[in-house]
């Protein structure tokens, strides 16, 4: 495979449209994402201070959002490591496949939006690092 | 066009994936929603109590979630009105075109996800009452 390494990893920064009743930041397919929403899932009542277990994809693109309060995302290319720090509703981590994402660090209250290229398929998730490592060196 | 009704809309069930880190909410395009999502958009940072003004589409079909909090939605026909109280993640409210909806009465720290069937298009919205009213009685 194409290797990806954790530089392949962006944060995007999305409208924010302001208003009296609050802002808004809207999301098109093709235009402030490199691909088409197939799928969108959003991860709430997050105890403070969890993490979540890391898991890679073989296919699926993924952007997460914290839409709600903060977390960090631990990147790991099999090489190299990278952790970054989200907090704003309008910024997006774009996680290409063949990085292996780890959520830690929840504030309370936070709650992480993601989009996905992809309709959910067990086969396309590698959630043993060592056959991440194997996958990525092959 | 053909007559939508209050009636038309309805609230989905999502799934709700319990986890010692967190509860998910997957929604995939055709599955847990009758379309294809071409654009999200969410509001935040509302003011506890504020109101957004109404609006209907003439072709989109949109899905209201309170991701965190909760508001009610001022459903509108032309003939008929209903309001739905959104105070729940794993809950969506689909709301066909040819609806005047109105959201109202935000908790602090609201935010409510909208997953819309069409990319932005002026065109497609009425954003005058009168309008909308020739429109479905025309």
């Amino acid at each position: 495979m194409y290797k990806v390494t954790v530089f392949n990893c962006s944060l995007i920064e999305f409208p924010k449209i302001q208003n009296r009743a609050g802002n808004i930041t809207p999301i098109t397919n093709l235009k402030e994402v490199p691909f088409e929403i197939k799928r969108i899932f959003y991860i709430y009542d997050i105890p403070g201070g969890e993490d979540r277990g890391g898991h890679a994809h073989k296919k699926c693109h993924q952007i997460l959002v914290a839409v709600s309060g903060s977390f960090e995302v631990e990147l790991d290319d099999g090489m190299l490591k990278k952790t970054v720090l989200i907090n704003r509703p309008y910024y997006g981590l774009h996680i290409p496949p063949g990085i292996w994402a780890k959520e830690k660090s929840f504030s309370s209250g936070a709650i992480c939006l993601v989009l996905a290229s992809e309709v959910y398929d067990e086969e396309d998730y590698i959630r043993e690092y060592e056959l991440f490592k194997s996958y990525k060196f092959q």
